[in-house]
């Protein structure tokens, strides 16, 4: 493992479900070893969520893949000693309890830095360890719906006030969980960069909410400068146009014409070269202006050849453009191929399953045909106690 | 500085618009000293980007806070030289131009590593440096819609085979480019941890596309178990359940029972403690296999009373659940005030504007009550000139 990056780094990972797991894969694909602590007997709560795969979940091997694992009952003493000793070896500790529930197990801050002041430690929580939700329980969906992206997310509204009457749109994957795992990451990995001048581990505290407004993007910053609130807009962007989803044909295609000159390319590919010329069209401001009427233009152009035609003409002239994929398309698309990110498991025992490639490229980083399994539960508990056995 | 973790590291940071200026923000954040180089005359096309006020854009002001400006033309000998000697004293270089355009400038991998060993260096775009669409351009809306996530963001579908009858949706915000600069900082922060031990900088090559891919999550595991490509489900998750928005007398909630025990307390909150004990609903499986009549049955009692009412009574139990805010709900939170995760800008010319906070929350980490303001195009530039004089 002499080439990645993280290869010196170990972490004591008690982290279940997705927020945590998602972080502490995301550093093993970097090199880091990860040994994820587990409750005897059911593991992980992610091992029995579907979809399953001759018995196995396809959900947890998938985001759990390149770990050992080692099952720990915190009612033991003798358990709670061989923590203790993983601790010792360990840079990192990662949790996703429920704010509180570490410190209650005998595990807070204050003891974590006294005993091992090299110890990075990473909570992920719902809310975080402070502020009046710090104990409360949260998932996903609770915080894509506090933290305001379910309210810029769906169809666009004819009538926006009625936003009660429309049904909610969630973001077709967990962001919730996976930005606070992404944004532990980046915590973590500072605070080992701190390390290395200080000689002293910090504690890393992230909030899934906190983590969807740092994602709200620029419907803040439209708020502040208009006072009302953002309502979501199907595939369109609020402030660049034309940039969104279009029907042609057959279908629908995406074109995001960024700037003037790309607008013009595009009129011209459409063989409306007069629309880039109508004033209600010339800048940018104007065009998010008339946004309306400039979609029911390009769309009377595009309705007269397929998407493929229309991604072939456009692309030959830089417009960006691109299909909407279904996951089956994705997962055969070339440039999809060429960059590993989609890999297959070596786990004999889910056969045929593939999981995302990991979306770090670096130079001197092996980029392998298939990604090491997820471990069953408790599968390196004897190695785990050999090697900690401080008679050894 | 000095209780910045990042607060050693300083980085010369060529990007534009999002994704990149993202990833230096994040950065900034946490201590980094971040040089932003602009075009002369126009900088970065963000400054052109609505939503305006004074003149000025909010967008442009929110992702670039805290950075310095100076402007370069890449044309001119005499700016290159200032480039080259700002790279001197850099730690990162991160860019997101198409695939080869910094290369053809004179700046590629080689002959980077080969002046400035020790330089690590970021490169953030569309499709990446390597395979057939490498030169291609992308916007967010591209990747979004090639990554596969539209395809399962939106209204559920009755009739699923007809994918192409609906209107597409995108998530709200900009999630192809905002993934893109997360993953851009833990590849830089990674890159810098083995420069640690090796003294080497690594190249990142982080892809627009390849992130989408990288957060499709559970949409994958279930394509492979099923051979089927998953469609959108409006604001359930695909395989928890009750997990989703439901409609209460007044408008939705959001109510996640992640497992029995928290099923069997939802449904005496609601009155219908019959509901746990139907073999239909005895179990997580049983439950998604059976959605459609059990959200019925529990909209039927949450239509009696409002979401207040409803939000208190299950959080009193302990039952995942929420409000689905608005980006005004938002910025008024009590947790996200206490979490100082929405925070003024200090520029006088862009009066009432606030900007996210930083969520990577840390021990000794200043949490300033502000953040600094952006920077006007090319305010550094004399201070940096004399900066770097080898004369001085």
């Amino acid at each position: 493992m002499a080439d990645y990056p993280l290869a010196d780094v170990t972490i004591v990972d008690l982290t279940r479900v997705l927020a945590g797991p998602y972080c502490t894969m995301l550093l093993a694909d970097l090199g880091a070893r990860v040994i994820k602590v587990e409750r005897p007997g059911r593991g992980d709560d992610a091992r029995h969520i579907g979809p399953f795969l001759n018995g196995h979940s396809a959900y947890f091997a998938s985001v759990n893949r390149g770990k050992e694992s080692i099952d720990l009952d915190f009612e033991s003493e003798n358990d709670r000693l061989l923590l203790d000793r993983l601790l010792d070896r360990a840079d990192v500790l990662v949790e996703n309890f429920k704010g509180g529930t570490l410190a209650r197990l005998g595990y807070g801050w204050p003891v974590l830095h006294e005993r091992w002041p090299r110890l990075v430690y990473a909570a992920i929580s719902g809310f975080g360890h402070t502020g009046p939700y710090a104990e409360r329980p949260a998932y996903d969906m609770i915080v894509q719906a506090m933290g305001g992206i379910m309210s810029i997310t769906g169809p666009e509204q004819d009538d926006p006030s009625q936003t009660d009457s429309r049904a909610p749109t969630r973001v077709g994957t967990s962001v919730g969980d996976l930005t606070a795992g992404l944004f532990g990451a980046i915590g973590i990995l500072s605070a080992l960069h701190d390390r290395e001048r200080t000689g002293e581990g910090r504690k890393v505290d992230v909030s899934m909410l906190d983590c969807q407004v740092a994602i709200l993007e620029n419907a803040l910053a439209r708020y502040f400068a208009t006072g009302t609130a953002p309502g979501p807009l199907g595939a369109r962007h609020p402030s660049i146009t034309p940039f969104g989803a279009f029907a042609a044909a057959d279908g629908h295609l995406v074109i995001a014409a960024g700037n003037d000159q790309l607008f013009v390319r595009l009129c011209e590919v459409l063989g409306s070269p007069a629309l880039a010329a109508d004033a209600r069209f010339a800048t940018n401001g104007a065009r998010t202006e008339h946004e309306s009427e400039l979609k029911g233009a390009l769309q009377a152009r595009l309705a007269g050849a397929t998407v493929a035609v229309w991604l072939d003409r456009l692309a030959s002239v830089g417009v960006p453009c691109g299909p909407i994929n279904d996951v089956a398309a994705v997962v055969h698309d070339p440039q999809v191929r060429a960059r590993s990110m989609v890999l297959p498991l070596d786990d004999p025992e889910l056969p045929g399953l593939h999981v995302a490639g990991n979306p770090v490229k670096m130079s001197g980083l092996p980029e392998p045909g298939f990604r090491r399994r997820a471990p069953r539960l408790g599968e390196h508990r004897v190695g785990l106690v050999a090697e900690t056995n401080p008679d050894a």
